[in-house]
């Protein structure tokens, strides 16, 4: 008898027709013998309706307020759920985060998972029942709600895997699994069927959506193998797990791209000890996130800055560089909007310093020009013109061989 | 300065709109120096939504999932409350019947509170705070949540007041105050500004709909003064106090009606010991409520019996008795749904025996026939055809003399 634990977020829950469908596949599953821990998020546009009912009342909600709202999403969810199970004959129970009880930090509306009973929980497994559980939200020492953040239902699911040592934690979503690129724009994309922490991170971070980062993290640190599949679908999706469990490695796993950044560059900076610091502390101060920075020294005095920003931030990082421009008696602040940032993710790598050359290869031979680069240890990103982002995912996932079978790294030399 | 407990009921804070407009109403209060507790229930609509969606997943839905369910209706006013209170730049905090603790038994949709823990919301209401809590709702020893019933905000606010020992328990709702007769069908009924628990008792449960019947219960045992009057109007209601704080009590405070019964008689009964059990049994084990019985003895040998049910239970328990009758050989079963209960409750009719009769003549006088007749201390009902409901109520009113100023029970006789 094995326990999983299985995540269904706010579309495959929209409706109660799609709730008793859930319901008949999570006792598909527990028919075959298996203990059941249900993580669900509040049914799609739940969550929306509830934001737009706090902004009616305050621009800037309160935020210990703004998580007694919304947490009530996942209550509707879950005993809705319930419900479903016991109409079809089987017994099930739901739990809120305080009842389990989930413990968290005091960040309202971003709060981080510290401790989760097991006790509770237990009791009605070994009862014979579902635990239907509210995903994304948490409670307070005080008692007080919280809620995990955007994606938090994930976290919720990993974070009671790692709790209750569950076998298995499966992400049910709308796609298949993991692809080797956005099938969108890539139609050879090819799901992947064994990723590695490490790069589901990467891939997470870069911009790939099915999968919260910061679950991803959690699973990584307690070793909770994350199953990644679809709700509509009975295809096995795919399987997050520790490296030394994948058999065989590829080179590049996946190919990702963000289009939510903007780029800025500081031109003539005098070149001073201490001047990086004065241009990002008002940025940081803002709540604004610089993710790659490239500096360029002409001669020694003056030096170019380049570094890229959060789309939604450009605006208002624009508008404070002019003026820290002027107080350092830099040149000119120009900006891009319109750039993407391509990346190349693969734990093959790290013994193969080649790869990022033949990228840059690739990109040039298609005649894309490459703005910016910066690599860790399993990927390689460039930033590009956005328009170029289509015909570079393409090109590099042909050159990669993405879209062949899984081929062993020493075959691949 | 005063601790006053306020409660909204749906209609009150049935949009975002109408919750600013409590809001300031709530603050008015507020700053002329009192301490505020504020109970809302869900706002309208709200809860059906989601008993419709729990009807989607179950014909009968599962009791502990239901009070699940529903409780969030009104999670979300409170959250909602209290950012509207924070725009208005003074500080509030909504907490859950689980937050306070309001304690329940574990009678899921019809609990009832056992116990209101004061420490949480002393606390608040020290730092400044106007505390907002969730009607309706309470929490189990093991920790579920538990809803009291339709109407159970009136007795969350009560309870409420009688356990932080407020100065007032004021309930806001849709009318003026409690009225000497409906004012839909009379003219000339008037707001009352005092009554007493025992009348405001025989009042909820004839048929008046302002308060709940448990909330003047909950306030005559602790002496809790309760003032019923108008959300959208600024004048005063109606006080529900103890009988000796009312100076001039009337002979008669009200009239009432319901035409929620149905009439049900069992002919030709053979008249034995135990007889009545045979009957009533069967209708109570079925959960069905019997108000008035009326047994009249022909010859000693067989009897008919007549009594009063909720008119929604009549068609189970027409059926329940037709077969009753066959195993005691009693001859037939007749039933009438047209009728009404016409009642007049005053605490003055204790000392006037005479009050009845009147009732009687006037009812005679108007060509009114009584099917039935019951009495207690303070009130007297009598069953008419449905039909001439409207009609009674208003000669009785001009009887009486209900529409005049307060008159002494001296001066009245």
């Amino acid at each position: 008898m094995a326990l999983i634990v299985q995540k269904y977020g706010g579309s495959s829950v929209g409706s109660t027709d799609k709730i008793k469908g859930v319901a008949e596949r999570v006792l598909n599953t527990h028919k075959q013998g298996n203990q059941m821990i249900v993580v669900l998020s509040a049914m799609s546009g739940e969550t929306d309706r509830l934001v737009e009912l706090a902004l009616a009342m305050q621009e800037i909600p309160d935020q210990r307020e703004m998580d007694m709202l919304i947490a009530t999403g996942e209550q509707v969810s879950i005993a809705l759920f319930a419900m479903a199970i016991k109409n079809l004959g089987y017994d099930a129970v739901s739990l809120l985060a305080d009842q389990v009880a989930i413990h968290t930090d005091t960040m309202h509306t971003k709060a981080r998972i510290q401790e989760i009973d097991a006790v509770r929980i237990k009791k009605h497994l070994d009862n014979g029942k579902i635990v239907v559980i509210a995903g994304f939200q948490g409670v307070t020492d005080n008692g007080d709600i919280t809620t995990l953040g955007r994606g938090g239902s994930d976290t919720t699911a990993v974070a009671l895997a790692a709790a209750m040592q569950a076998d298995a934690c499966e992400i049910f979503t709308d796609v298949e699994g993991i692809y080797t690129a956005d099938p969108g724009i890539c139609a050879k994309a090819k799901k992947i069927d064994y990723i590695s922490y490490d790069e589901m991170l990467e891939l997470a971070s870069l911009g790939a959506k099915v999968l919260d980062i910061r679950s991803v993290g959690l699973a990584k640190r307690f070793g909770v193998p994350v199953h990644v599949r679809s709700t509509f679908s009975n295809n096995t999706g795919t399987w997050v797990v520790r490296e030394d469990k994948i058999m065989e490695s590829m080179l590049v796993s996946g190919i990702t791209y963000s289009k939510n950044e903007a780029r800025i560059t500081i031109k003539q900076v005098p070149d001073q000890p201490g001047i990086a610091a004065k241009i990002f502390l008002p940025i940081s101060d803002a709540g604004i996130l610089v993710d790659m920075i490239i500096q360029n020294t002409d001669d020694g005095h003056l030096t170019d800055m380049t570094f890229t920003v959060l789309r939604r931030d450009y605006d208002q990082a624009m508008k404070i560089l002019h003026k820290v421009a002027k107080e350092i008696n830099a040149k000119t602040v120009t900006g891009d909007k319109d750039i993407a940032k391509i990346s190349i993710v693969g734990v093959g790598m790290r013994n193969h310093p080649g790869i990022a050359s033949t990228m840059f290869q690739i990109l040039a031979k298609e005649g894309v020009n490459m703005m910016m680069v910066s690599t860790s240890e399993i990927k390689v990103s460039c930033v590009i013109a956005e328009k170029y982002t289509e015909l570079a995912v393409r090109a590099l996932h042909d050159a990669f061989a993405l879209d062949k079978e899984n081929v062993p790294l020493e075959e691949d030399e």
